[in-house]
């Protein structure tokens, strides 16, 4: 089937807002098969609204609208479609008790414009918003369905993956099922190359590559009568990709984060951790304490920006820097060393680099940076070469150092065990 | 006029990437006085592309088109426009120098494919992209305005702000003008409310808002027959601006972001800083070492995210934590102190709070954050209430922490010269 998105709001055609809803939206439908030609944005006016359903529905068999659904008089999404569908609008008691319990809940009063949210189009199936007042909205006839959800993210995703998820399921003869396969470690075109034979080869299950910071996610979709049988024809292929990645794989799990696969590898081994910061300036940290979970582990970090600091801190000598220069593979060496020594913990990881845009040379052009990781000991440099901005050279420092934790974490375990079985 | 804005790429449609190509088109839209009243996103499909812009076309009076200008076969935007608008490909001889260039200078070798993007509609004009490979392609016909970039934004923002933005400045038959004056610690409906008069009284010059993180920006535009005119439209309404909101006010130049602000002040008071961070975990000192020069007074950050570090590493006693928990006014005061005194810096900032989505009670809920400020000795502490999910209480809590310091530094030195008058 095909689905067109349509977001409302003249915010966004000012550029106010980035329309995250519709990148969301979209990577949903993709995973339920769904087939998306056609995104638009349009403003809270009603005939330009209406004209963009009425062009939708010629097109589409879906249309997935969010925005303008709030209390205002600028509020027209609700209106414009039924509308164009010829349909009236009543009060629907339940959305109204909602509402008066929502407010109630909060102690806030209710003014009369609210009342216009509890209208509904007749013949409508209404979709609870515990988040917010505006309920959703699906219209269905002649094979078409119109859907309704409000802007705000923070009500439309819940609403999208409680109710209308379920609902567009039902919708497809058959069922689909998608699996993601996240890898790091690996560039984007490398692991391209890696599958290419199978997405040519591919009927279904289908293969697509995500390029994300610093990671590939490869998502395997499969289309059967139920989802146990979709399920059968997913694993032989998450298989295949586990057998060409090997432990670059750090999950199978959609809701599992690289950070989240690092903090968990920790926990798993009881090792402790600490950061030690230069041109990344406490990003790498703070992606580490976005784990819920994270204090069993965190010890502390450090952000040693100036060379005084990287001295002070941890125990860095002068000598060092002037001989090697502050970006350098004995000093990212010497940095994971000290951070181990001050914070006395089992893994430490160092960063020192040129984000940029000045500090570059011929020999240290902006975008090299050095990572180092301490596992119990043993250090592990690694030497990165990054393209783009300050922002992305940090985002990408950040991923790699990410990925560099996870295998020297690996690999320390698996020479341990390799050493203590030899014995 | 009317701008139509069209972006190019089934990646959008897929979900894989967020459309913030869109966004910034439409805020500088926005800034020339253009009206916008639909956005499109269209996959890599000659038919729909076409479609699309026949569509634009009947309603707007300039088409930005981005995306689509690869080298590849699935890339197909500019094939597309030249088709709508009836006119042949032919080979540009410069692009095709340049594009030789592009690749000479990087060591790379040109595949034959390469080509096709020097392949440009007759009669346009072909735009440079020193970023890339694609040129950029205005084509203009019966008072319609076409306009071809390429997707990926380090390309076409340079690209728009260098030679597109220019050109459709010239086509207004009047000149658009605008300031945007930066307001921190004043919240988005106090802020609307303090120029609601303003606003509702507003021809020319306007004012629009944009809420930010933390902060607020007042965008004051005006239309004239030539620039002076409309900067002298803008200057009163900015002198009023700045009445009303005083020293909150902390830029009216575009380029100059909050920590920026924050770091110049340090800069012209020749004062060091030093961070200390539990719940936000390095992303305040990350937004600090964001601004280039921040090494003249950054010393360092810490992160101490757990009890045991704020003991150690600030000094912080072991009663004191268990007489007011972590997250107190008192523990804030202590960290801001412990870190100066162990980094020997002017300024610190402490930062203790719940993030969630754990860690919450009645009396401690999520989204309680305490953030000190220590210059020279002189300690200020805020509550702060958040709502939303962890990376919001996050954001909203390094905003909230700038704009403390940036308070705390002017507060501290009007005192010591109002002091020394006194004398």
């Amino acid at each position: 089937m095909i689905v067109e998105l349509i977001s409302v709001g003249t915010e966004i055609l000012l550029g106010n807002i980035v329309n995250s809803n519709a990148a969301y939206l979209s990577e949903k439908c993709a995973g339920l098969g769904l087939s998306c030609y056609y995104q638009d944005v349009v403003g809270d006016n009603e005939e330009r609204l209406c004209e963009t359903i009425r062009t939708a529905l010629s097109r589409a068999d879906i249309l997935l609208l969010s925005g303008g659904l709030g209390p205002t008089q600028d509020d027209l999404t609700k209106e414009a479609a039924a509308k164009v569908l010829g349909k009236q609008l009543y009060l629907h008691e339940e959305s109204k008790t909602a509402i008066q319990q929502f407010f109630d809940k909060r102690g806030l009063e209710i003014t009369d414009n609210n009342w216009k949210q509890a209208m509904v189009p007749e013949g409508c199936i209404v979709v609870d918003n515990p988040n917010g007042t505006a309920p959703g909205i699906i219209m269905a006839e002649n094979g078409k369905h119109v859907i309704l959800m409000p802007g705000p993210p923070g009500e439309m995703i819940p609403m999208f993956e409680r109710s209308i998820m379920p609902y567009l399921s039902k919708l497809q003869s058959c069922v689909i099922f998608s699996q993601t396969v996240k890898v790091c470690g690996v560039g984007e075109s490398k692991a391209e190359t890696m599958v290419k034979d199978l997405i040519d080869a591919q009927t279904n299950p289908t293969i697509a590559t995500y390029a994300k910071t610093g990671e590939v996610h490869l998502r395997v979709t499969a289309r059967a009568e139920d989802e146990k049988a979709a399920r059968k024809l997913v694993k032989p292929m998450v298989k295949e990709l586990k057998g060409r990645f090997g432990n670059h794989i750090y999950t199978t799990d959609d809701e599992v984060t690289l950070e989240k696969a690092v903090v968990d590898l920790l926990l798993a081994n009881k090792l402790t951790v600490s950061t030690v910061e230069s041109c990344t300036g406490g990003l790498l940290a703070a992606r580490l304490i976005n784990v819920p979970g994270v204090s069993e582990v965190f010890k502390s970090g450090y952000i040693t920006y100036s060379n005084k600091a990287k001295r002070r801190l941890l125990g860095i000598k002068k000598n060092s820097l002037l001989k090697h220069g502050a970006v350098s593979e004995e000093i990212a060496r010497e940095m994971a060393k000290g951070a181990a020594m001050v914070s006395k913990s089992d893994v430490t990881v160092s960063v020192t680099g040129i984000a940029g845009p000045d500090g570059g040379s011929e020999e240290k052009p902006v975008g090299l940076v050095y990572i180092g990781c301490n596992v119990c000991g043993r250090i592990t440099v690694k030497e990165c070469r990054f393209s783009g901005d300050r922002t992305k050279v940090r985002d990408n420092t950040v991923s790699a150092a990410l990925s560099l934790m996870r295998q020297c974490i690996l690999q320390y375990y698996s020479e341990v065990t390799f050493g203590s079985k030899e014995k």
